[in-house]
This record gives structure tokens, sequence and C-alpha cells, in this order.
């Protein structure tokens, strides 16, 4: 019986473990699981804060039940601080302080990714007792929520407008604070056209959300009766809590002590099957480089999706398998209130740094027939390129009835399979007037992309 | 300048008068509408008829003033009766019954379909003065409501459970109808699998309709009171207001007399550029056969989005283009109360047929992470090929939030581009809580399947 070691209880931990499993019913599974919480949804936490999930237990993917029965060993609380690829051991701290060794025939390390932490002075010398939080765990949540209500925070300022950071604007707002998003980029979601982040940073200003871009914090510290200040280069904001979300960084200390290859922005370098340079040892998710069909190089993106996919590969080859890695397209979506927006593949400016000759072209097209009740305009930014047609990227903008984290699917789909943007117009796409039209809007976005083009 | 004559102002002739307008501004584009509506949706009729837009007008894709804005020149009310494909001429009636006879350089015919009439003792008896109806224009549309409103019809029935008379169905329950539908075979929906089409008829009978399938309706005759009697094999039903709704036949009698070679079930014979037989004459929409990708040959399939697409490509030929139909897979989604269902590609009896070895495997997914609020299943029936792994088909049935008509997109894309069922699990698609999940239900269903292949 093979023994599979496997380093994080997150996505790509628990996929590898899964899919190990599914393939071979002998083998035999442990998981060193850092904190109490194995296969918890990350992407979910806000609507734990939100109040729109009251108990945070069922965030869990899984429950520790479902994953004993699937066959996963589960050691929680054991975080691993060696790996021996000499010896296939990995030494881990248990619950009790102890120091405990673990063999394996394969190991897969899933670290995943630490908050990164921006240079702001105070950051350093404050923490979740002073109201000052990042948010990447369960016990992250837990603090934010003791601020919350301990503390009777009302005021909030996030640092950061990625898609963490706004979700977090809606959650905090929904829970009753007043909110202000410090971004300093000129921008709110700085991985999408400004033209589409700007209704969107409209509408969060419609739900009350003071959205600041261009806007550098310097420092953070405590301020008068127990409150916070932080201080930008256009002014200062007082705060009850400070969320600091400007994006994570792979937590791969222990792999690199190990002889782990690192790779780009210090990722644990990994092939297609995801096989690090050391021998059995595999690694998935946050804590490695991806591998980006449309640039046919690896690059960091980490994303929950990305990670079940590559755990899944891992695990499959762990056990034997000659599983490969696709690719990702880093495809998002984001619910905002009452807004999506969502981009799959490359827009022009990351479209253009890879070397393409990129065209962008954007229309406005109803979700259905404007005659049925409900319909709503949505934006849609179609990047191509101009020598040989090849659909590039799509971007969408627009309310959250209108079915948009489906439809950048159709588009990521089709860059998938090397579609041009002309063969988006003859997918045989459904159409019925309250949910679409005889040319769907993926599909309208499409034609004025190849009439540009004509022109 | 050439001089392009269509014959029929909807789907397909429209799309081809405006396509070749795009490709070419001195072109010289006349449509002979046959009756006072250009550019209707049909398919946006039993939303009409159920009050949800009371504006008629509303059901034009678009004006007329659009249309002859972009360059089309409307004959409204011009029947055409003879084609001279010798003379480049076609003869027409014209509203006050004199003969006109127009000249082309390209001619595109489209003239649609008409209702297909069941062998039912009675129906060539009784018309819609009777309380009789069909439906496929907006004449018939209005004699619809003036049964409804003049004679006060209170019981409907409905002959035919195909998505017209399911919808119809919801229309008059909406307007206040108690409705009956009746199928000759036992089930609704017969392009879809049974274990879909049986909660879509539960859905139906929840919301007041009285489904009956395997009932086969033999007459059609006055009964009592100006009412109307339907005999079925299995007992009489009373009725206001009759409506058949059993299917089309292509409307061709006009091309085959001026020498149109037909195709399959009487279809117009056109080639993947929608050129017939004759020279400088081109067909497009429901009264031609249609390329399916998947089983590589001519069926009979006649859709809007499907007449919208091949429009276009005639349209485009006419003025010199080299455009080619890609080709349909059937693909459809059809909304009934809170219930959306669709299918696209071949499902495991009409791939058998075709000579495919089909496995259809079912699952049921969230549309989104089950801790957010309103997350629903969605049943789906993946279909793929056992020997070669290839994607043939999918159907799906859920809650008409689970954006289930843009869900079945995503595999009519893969589809289109020869994936195998594997090749979906590969994909990136989007993922955010309340909109996915991490593996999306398409990709799960696509797991399953290839779970039981290898079993």
């Amino acid at each position: 019986m093979t023994r599979l070691l496997i380093i994080g209880g997150s996505d790509a931990g628990i996929s590898a473990g899964l899919r190990a499993r599914e393939l071979d019913p002998t083998v035999d599974v442990t998981l060193l699981v850092a904190d109490r919480y194995p296969n918890f949804s990350i992407c979910g936490i806000p609507y734990h804060v939100s109040g729109d999930v009251p108990d945070w237990h069922h965030l869990a993917h899984r429950t520790t039940t479902d994953l004993e029965t699937a066959g996963l060993h589960l050691r929680l609380e054991h975080r691993a601080t060696a790996i021996h690829p000499d010896m296939n051991t990995v030494t881990a701290t248990a619950p009790d302080g102890g120091s405990t060794v673990f063999g394996y025939d394969r190991l897969v390390i899933g670290t995943g990714a630490v908050p990164a932490t921006p240079p702001i002075d105070g950051l350093d010398r404050l923490g979740p007792a002073d109201g000052v939080h990042v948010l990447h765990t369960m016990d992250d949540t837990f603090a934010i929520l003791r601020t919350i209500t301990e503390r009777r925070a009302r005021q909030a300022v996030i640092v950061g407008a990625g898609y963490i950071g706004l979700e977090m604007a809606e959650a905090l707002t929904t829970r009753g604070l007043t909110v202000t998003v410090l971004e300093q980029v000129d921008q709110v979601m700085p991985t999408l056209d400004p033209e589409l982040a700007e209704p969107l940073a409209e509408h969060l200003r419609e739900r009350g959300v003071d959205v600041r871009t261009g806007t550098k914090v310097r420092s953070v510290g405590p301020a008068t009766a127990g409150r916070l200040a932080v201080g930008t280069d256009t002014g200062d904001h007082r705060a009850d809590l400070v969320l600091v979300v400007t994006g994570v960084r792979p937590d791969t200390e222990l792999a690199a002590t190990a002889g782990a290859a690192l790779g780009v922005q210090g990722t644990i370098a990994v092939d297609r099957g995801m096989r690090t340079n050391l021998p059995d040892v595999y690694a998935a998710g946050d804590c490695i480089h991806t591998y980006h069909r449309l640039l046919d190089q690896h690059i960091y993106l980490p994303l929950g999706s990305t990670a079940h996919k590559q755990g899944r590969v891992a695990g499959a080859n762990a056990v034997g398998g000659a599983a490969t890695f696709a690719g990702s397209l880093g495809t998002q979506a984001v619910k905002v209130f009452d807004r999506v927006v969502a981009g799959t593949g490359l827009r022009d400016t990351t479209a253009r740094a890879a070397g393409f000759d990129p065209v962008t072209v954007e229309v406005t097209a109803d979700d259905h027939k404007a005659y049925y009740p409900g319909a709503t305009p949505i934006r849609i930014r179609v990047t191509g390129d101009r020598t040989t047609g090849r659909l590039l990227g799509a971007q969408l903008f627009g309310h959250r009835s209108a079915e948009i984290a489906k439809r950048v699917d159709t588009y990521a789909t089709a860059i998938a399979f090397g579609a041009t943007v002309a063969d988006i117009i003859d997918l045989d796409l459904s159409y019925t007037p309250p949910l679409g039209s005889p040319w769907d809007a993926v599909q309208a976005a499409a034609m004025a992309w190849t009439l540009r083009q004509a022109a």
C-alpha cells in the first residue's frame, strides 16, 4: 500500500487526497492540517462576516466526517516543520507541542499562501487585538468578528480593492459598518479594465461605500479613544477596524528549505504533472506557479478553482497516474452587492505584454430580449488578436441577474480550444426570450469585434 | 448596384438583408413581407398572451423604422406567388390584390414554416372563429386573444407538449385559464430524456396544468353551449379554446414550383453557403434543412437562433462573400413557470441512431455553494461516446435562477470544438460562491461520466 502524505488541508491538499483515493482505494492518505478547519471555503468567508451564512461550520466544502469516510486521515493542528526528502519523512508539531515524524512514499505539498504585507508603517506593531486584520484563515475570520462585536466596530477601512477587498466591503456594509476602501492604483479590481472597474466602484458608492482609488496608505496607528488612524497621501481616516487585503504570496519556506526549486515570484516550481524537483514530492495550489494556457508559461495566479484542479492532478500522479494540468486562463467572477464582474484570458495590456497584437472592443447587450420583463444590459469587452483573429479574453459587467458568471464561461471554453473571435458567432448557443437572445450577448460582442476588424 | 430581393420578413430574411448591407452598403435590398409584421419575435408570442409583454409592438426585434434606416426596403403585405429563376424575377400580390414583379440579381428565400396539421378529425372544418387555433404568426396571436376576450374562454386544451405547447400552457394559465395539455407520446418535451421531462411535467401540474401524456387526440368538434369537445383515446375534454401546436413543416411550395431541389422532410436543399440549386438563389431559415455539427449531415431542425445564423450566411454570400454555416447542435432552452430545461447535441437515443456508442450519466449538483442563500440543485445528464470519450450532448433541468441556459452553452461550445467529456473537467470556469462552485456543476457531471467510464 502506498502511503500518500499531504501537507495542507485546503483546496489543493484535499483534492489531491480525494483523487488519489478515487483512483486507488488502497492508498493510505494522511493530511497534516495546520489548523482545525480542513477543507474550508476561504472564498466563502465574506458571506459569514456579512451574516449570509450564519453558521461558520457551513463554510466547509465537506465535513471532517465526510473526509474521513472518503478515506482521508486528518491530523488536525499538525504543522509541518521539516521535509526530509532523503528519508521520505516529514516532521510536524502536534497539538501538544510535541514533534511527530510521518513517513511517505509520495508527498503532496499544499501549503498555500499567506497574506502579503504591504510596506505600511505600523503594520508590524499592530494586530487583531488592536483591530488590525488580514484575512486568509478561519482564525482570521473569528478575529475580525471579535473586533466587530467586542470593540463594537462601526467604521472600517479596507486597504486593497481586489475582489476580496470588495467582497468584504459588501460584507461589512451588510453587517452595519461604515466602510472606506483605499486602493493604491487608480481603479478597483486592478485585474480588469478600468472601463468596467469604474461602474463597479460607482455601484459600491451607491451602496454607501467610500471608495478611494489612487490613494496610498502610509501608516496605521492608534488614535484617540481606542480608535485607529490610517494615514494616506491624501489625508487621514479614522477606523475601529482595519483590514489589509492586498494580495498573497506563496507559502514556500518549508519546501524551499527541503531543497525544492523555486519558480516565478518565489513559488514552488512544478511541471504540468505537479512534480517538484524532489523525488516523490508533488506540490499544488496557491504555493506553486500556474501554467497559463494563452501565455504558454508559468505565472503566479492563485485561485481556488485552480488549486482544486492542480490538487486533482497531483493526487492522480501520486498514485501512478499520468495527469497533466491543462492550464489556467485566470477566469474569475466577483459579485459585489447587485453587480457581477467577470473576466477570462488576457486584456489589452496583458496581451500586448505577452507579444500579441490585441484589439479590444466593447459593446452593451441585453441579457435577454428587451420585451421580456427584467432585461438588463451587460457591458462586454472582447479582446482578440488583430493578426490571427484569435480570441484572447473577455470581460463582462452587469446586474447579478444577468447570468454573467456563466457567460464568461462560454468565452473561457472557447479560448481553451484556440477559438477565433469569429468562431463565437458560429456557436449554437441556447435561446429563449426570458433568458437570452437569438444572438446571445456574447455573440453580439464578437460580431462587433469582427466588424471593427473588417473596417 | 446589386439588387438583393428577399422573400420573407422573419429571422432568416431580415438577418440576410442586414448582413448584406453590413458588408456592402451599396446593395439594394428589398424584402417581400407577407404580413404587416416584419422582424417579429415569434418566440416571444407566449409572453404577449401571458400579459408579460402588454404591448405586442414590443415583440418586434426591430421597428420598421430601424429596418428602413438600416437600408432594408420593406414591401409589407406582399406575398410572393412565383419565382422565375430564368428571368431573375419574383411575382407577388400587393395589398390591393394586384400583381407586381420584382427583379433581382440575387434572391434569398426565407419563407419559413407553417404549422403541421395532425390527423385529427374536425380540424379541417374548424378555425379561429370556432376557438380552434394554431400559433405561428402575429395574426394567429391576435386570433387567440380574441377567443380569450370575446368568447370569454376559461378552459383551454393544448394539443402538443413541445416547447411552444408548454410555454403556452404557462401563458394561458397566467392569463387565468384552466389548461389541459394533451401529448401523444408518453412525455412532455419529446426532444429531451424522460428523466428530465418528468419533473418538468410535475412542475406544470403543481401550477395547475392538467398534463396528460400518452394521450392521442382523435377529434375536435362543437359541443353544447358554444363550447368545443376534444376527443381522445382516453376520454373527452371540454374547452373554450383549442390550440394545436404539434410542430411545423417547411413552407417550400414557392421554391419547389420554381425548380428548387428539395432535401430531407421536404425542405429546400442548400449547401453550407445557403445556395440552392437555382442560379443566384439562396435560402435560409425554417424552410431549409440544417447542417448538424455532430451528425455531419442535414436534418430538419427549425429554430430561431439557427435561422438568424443561416440568414447571415445567405446575406453575406449574396453580396459576394464566402461564408459557411458552421452547423447546429439543436441547442435549446425553455423556461416553464419557475423551471428551465435545456439541451444540446445528442442524447442516448439520437446518438445511438447516428452510429455512436453513447453512455449517459446523470448527476445532481448545486448551482452555487450550498452555504450561500438560494442554492438550488441542477439535474444534468451528460452523454459521451464510450469508445472515443467524445462529448456528444448534455441536458439540464432546474430552477430558473440556476443559470441553466448559459450552462448548456458551455457544453455547446465544447462540442463545437470536438471536446471530450474529460476536457470539460479541465476548463477554467469562473467561480465565486454566490454563483458557482470550484468545480462547476457542468464539471461535476463530466467527472461523474469519466468515473463511470473508468469503472
